[in-house]
């Protein structure tokens, strides 16, 4: 009686992987491909840290290198990662942290740790597409909260209220966001934080971005409400390893504890030769702070650049200017008018101009009339080229 | 209303990080400890191939070294895998490959993959410990076909027979096995794809030591029943990067798509940094057969030197020899005679004596006098001080 579990219908193909399939036909065709669309860094990580890590390659025989670690990662990694997270005002025990192989690994131990079948999880809106696979997969009730670019994307107290109740199993936020940018602000924060203790559901918070703010500071929810916060790491945006798998989790031991054993279960182990990378970056102080300096200063750059193409030659386009993260989402709607969707417009866009964006229905059933734009994966003159590509072709349709 | 899933319950500790921990609290009483637990090379990747991968390393910057892959893993990466598996004889189309993020990735894809609530799965006795927990978190239905040392763990035709039928969803299978070291007959093989086809079932074969044969051959169920065939592979044991998180199933691409995107789920994309190594190891043809014949011969000896300290100094003691793999699987039913079971054996051992062995019952209910003991982990001399160690320990608990 061969078959499949019927369950695993809640997987699809990853959205942005469709959009790198166009992308790969138009290549094929020799278009030049401007990458808005993608949400990983330009950057390696400082020369420093890949010197350390080529010598190690080169001993003898450096046995931790190679072999499986603690399921939790080797201890030295996890000092490393307690003091990176004191630096920004965290204090953890060790048994508060587990390594995990990237983001989505912790994701994925998270919302199988925490939902049953039948769950209510409260997410915002626009929401990073990742999660709804997971979701649906572990049979949450999901309960959306709209927020809007008239309010910057910050969640707004009534409608939290209204959501959040004892029936709440989890509220999930990302902060800073994907794909709006918005950086949750403390009252908010504190907000949601008081909430989550008064009616006893779990915040989890996810934390990709949190070290690539431009204005103002990130601020740690888990610091608010420790026992009910659980914040989910990744290495992948900050030394910029994505393709390397390295990520962590912290919050309450017990939570914890059941996301170490899903890394087991999905993979035995947090990648060895990736703790020893970010351990070289973790530990070399001054080194680590350059770079993130020099990271932050130049994606800043970049997004001011694709901010003031925006302004000057798609006339009617809004954003909020992003406070965090890699990404703007522009509201096209006063110049699209319902004549074009964004997926199709997003579609035309990479197979007529070579431009890859990210439609806003990825991230929301009203995101119809929105795009996402990385301002990370280009420098700003090929920004600059693409909102004009952009221009050129919203003008041959008739559209501006 | 905070709280856990409760199906989390179907994950516990590994068993072998047990032991890993009265280890650690051994090595600080400064004890030697003989590690005879370890299922993990001890023999580095060629310098050939980390020369290569330090290299890219000091690249400017080698943008494909770092960022996300396809979930299924670069196209190369594939196509260097597709080129080892024809070498072995085995031939696979693009899509019938997937990488994972090590042969525990492809193990969770697998049977989160195939097996449904209430499924029927039928395993051999003894079997490798981990698919326990997957099994229970799947909602299988666990049908045992027990194998015997005086059949050389190959297991029976007619009990085989017994258990196969329509309501089996799939037979898991790992061959060299774990613990007992016993490679799959050709005769076997042929049998089992016959009843697959015929009671129509998966064949989940875990191929984790199938370059690691040392005497005769392994035999690729796959192309004997190719339609009901999901063969799972690792890199951890060859090249041997086992922290490094690569692995690999085969099969119909209906099955392997769905293990893709398990792996797209739970880790995004097996690591890059792993991949790369394995193209460089795969792609230099010399370096690699002449590397694996190195491990191989190594490892045979170390392998006779642990079996003739055995022959020699535990009278009574009885195995069967490992044509692959990493372990012997030792019956000491002779000498303990019901006096003591092997995990408290084991845990003797490893306190009083540093010698680190996994007790069978971690593999088998009927498992209370055998031990796991690795041969790869250490050079022969050590080998036989472990033997002699637990000779002592026999003796002074009056047991030989």
């Amino acid at each position: 009686m061969r078959g499949f579990n019927p369950k695993t219908g809640a997987f699809r193909e990853s959205p942005t992987r469709r959009i790198d399939r166009i992308r790969e036909e138009a290549v094929k065709r020799g278009l030049d491909i401007i990458m808005l669309s993608t949400g990983q860094p330009s950057i390696p990580p400082p020369i420093e840290a890949r010197e350390a890590l080529a010598r190690d390659l080169l001993a003898p025989y450096d046995r931790k290198l190679y072999s499986y670690t603690p399921s939790r990662g080797y201890s030295s990694t996890i000092e490393a990662v307690i003091l990176e997270m004191r630096r920004w005002g965290v204090e953890l025990e060790r048994d508060q942290v587990t390594l995990t192989a990237g983001g989505q690994s912790a994701l994925f131990g998270t919302i199988m740790s925490l939902v049953s079948e039948g769950n209510e999880v409260v997410v915002l809106d626009p929401m990073y597409f990742g999660y709804w696979p997971l979701l649906d997969y572990a049979g949450a009730r999901v309960r959306i909260v709209e927020t809007s670019i008239d309010e910057g994307f910050q969640p707004e107290e009534e409608r939290l209220k209204e959501a959040l109740s004892s029936e709440t199993r989890a509220l999930i936020i990302v902060t800073p966001d994907n794909p709006t940018g918005r950086v949750i602000s403390r009252e908010t924060a504190r907000l949601i934080a008081d909430l989550a203790v008064e009616k006893d559901f779990w915040i989890i918070v996810d934390e990709a971005y949190r070290t690539l703010v431009y204005e103002g500071e990130h601020t740690y929810i888990y610091n608010y409400a420790p026992e009910h916060t659980i914040a989910l790491n990744t290495f992948s945006k900050d030394p910029g390893i994505p393709g390397w798998r390295l990520g962590f989790a912290y919050g309450p031991k017990s939570a914890v504890e059941r996301i170490r054993l899903f890394v087991q279960e999905t993979v035995y182990c947090p990648p060895s030769v990736a703790q020893r990378l970010v351990e070289h970056y973790l530990r070399d102080d001054e080194t680590r702070m350059s770079h993130l300096n020099m990271v932050r200063r130049e994606y800043a750059r970049r997004r001011d650049a694709l901010l003031e193409a925006i302004d000057e030659m798609l006339p009617g386009a809004r954003y909020v200017k992003p406070g965090g993260g890699m990404f703007v989402y522009v509201d096209l709607s006063r110049i699209l008018r319902g004549r074009l969707d964004s997926e199709a417009l997003a579609e035309m866009l990479l197979r007529e101009k070579g431009v890859a964006t990210v439609p806003g229905t990825y991230f929301s059933r009203r995101g119809g009339e929105f795009l996402r734009l990385s301002f990370v994966g280009e420098p700003p003159e090929r920004l600059r080229e693409a909102v004009s590509r952009m221009r050129a072709l919203l003008k041959e349709k008739g559209l501006l």
